[in-house]
């Protein structure tokens, strides 16, 4: 069934990459919005408000909650995407965990460049530390860009002597803006997402001329992870990003960090987002709402 | 509460290895079965039979069954243990499932070097698709050297040309008797059980003067994955053969294989003994349930 399913996915991308060609950032969000539209979302209720400074929408399950809070980082490699896009996701993690998300409008790039995002994410955790929600009851869920943030955020917190949340899960993040991991070239003409070039237009918009040699835009290079929270890294073998979570999957076993690297083969970035036509997604996502319950410190 | 829980289990376990000094191999097998005798066991029917010619012990939820077979291997670094020593991880399995399985009393070396434990474990899934038994409804699990007969096994039926089973689940398997993971260095004198010299005594009455570069005694150096089910590794950092499971996870990434690397911080040598002592084992048995539960295709 899902080998089918797999190849379906396959051929309704295309041969080859497409989503993301080099064009001006207006565009590229358009597409990126038609792009991520029709994806199901499962039933949720959302309300809009503001958390750290910067919108974002509050999305609960449809019955009685359970404790904890999910804070979610969308994708869009810093440049693109907003709580909508992303919001499958994030209601498929709602429901599945019936624990509330807030998601994150954060300012992008190229208007907003690098630390911005990472500053508007600290500011929304410490904000939802400020107004009494325990740090252990709060797990950072992201995907593709916004899974690095699940990560740069959490080293934001640490340096700022902030307590850590209970746990990271990253749907395909970018982590390594030096992008010097293997699958950059080996995964170059399978992934049906990105190309190295189209990567570089959109690190241009946010990195801005910074150098990506630092930890916070290349962690899963430089960054010391001790003391982190139970990470979950979920990417599919048809990525330029794949090693991105498999080098920062050896750093957190390297800094005594309990780590899931879990890897589905033969699907895409974010693969994920093909909840109700991929098992492969649903399963994917039960994982993550297993690991989540797991983690979660609640009273 | 787990970070006490695991100093815990490491204070029990003691200051260094100690478990598996090299000694006769009946006496290693006495003080196995007293070492493992005390670990619970979640309640579960057994029966006992034989599979394949060997004996085996069947183990059934008390209610009933839900559609589906795990094959069993114990562990034992192919000399010692038996269905019992691995009674509670086997019926943790089935008791989270809802599945039966089948243990093997696989031959253990000296008496009968490699590789006769393979033999014997595909001797009894090939009994078991003899007698019906869909393929894709059966999932090979196994702690140890049993699971590292859940890689092998399925290399030796691939080699026959049966079809394979639909999943394979590996608590802290040995894989690698070229020993030639980082972790047996780096991991000496942290590993409550195991030195490179215990392994190389046992290592010496399983491979019995055979040459360990072979794909059959070290999967995780030369096996070619290509075409195996599903994979769930599930390792503690505390342990000479964490490396085993890294270097394999590399493997089925490379061979475009679904695997999941679960890595716990700061447990030793198959932790997922410890039900009720220490809460990642709960949590590392529920995550394979669901593993299983996922992968497992029945009617």
């Amino acid at each position: 069934m899902s080998r089918e399913q797999r190849a379906a996915i396959g051929a309704m991308l295309g041969g080859g990459p497409k989503g993301f060609a080099p064009e001006p950032v207006e565009t590229m969000r358009e597409s990126f919005a038609t792009l991520m539209a029709p994806f199901p979302v499962p039933p949720v209720r959302t309300s809009e408000l503001t958390l750290g400074g910067r919108p974002a929408v509050l999305v609960e399950p449809e019955g009685q909650a359970r404790p904890g809070t999910i804070l979610y980082f969308h994708g869009g490699s810093f440049a693109l995407g907003s709580p909508r896009t992303a919001m499958g996701l994030t209601a498929s993690l709602v429901t599945r965990t019936g624990v509330r998300a807030f998601s994150l409008d954060y300012r992008l790039a190229p208007e907003n460049p690098f630390p911005a995002a990472i500053e508007d994410c600290l500011a929304a955790y410490r904000s939802l530390l400020d107004s009494g929600v325990a740090a252990e009851s709060i797990v950072f869920a992201g995907d593709s860009a916004g899974g690095g943030l699940t990560v740069t955020t959490t080293l934001a917190a640490r340096n700022a002597g902030l307590s850590l949340p209970s746990a990271l899960v990253a749907f395909s993040p970018g982590l390594d803006h030096t992008r010097t991991g293997e699958s950059m070239d080996t995964k170059e003409g399978v992934d049906p997402f990105f190309t190295r070039e189209g990567m570089a237009h959109t690190a241009g918009f946010y990195l801005g001329g910074q150098d990506p040699n630092q930890e916070l835009a290349a962690p899963a290079v430089l960054a010391d992870l001790t003391g982190f929270p139970p990470i979950l890294l979920q990417v599919g073998t048809n990525e330029l990003l794949l090693d991105d979570s498999v080098r920062l999957a050896k750093r957190a076993r390297d800094a005594e960090v309990d780590v899931i690297l879990d890897i589905t083969a033969g699907v895409p970035h974010v693969f994920q987002s093909f909840i109700g036509q991929l098992d492969e997604a649903d399963h994917a996502l039960d994982r993550a709402a297993l690991f989540i319950t797991q983690r979660l410190q609640t009273p």
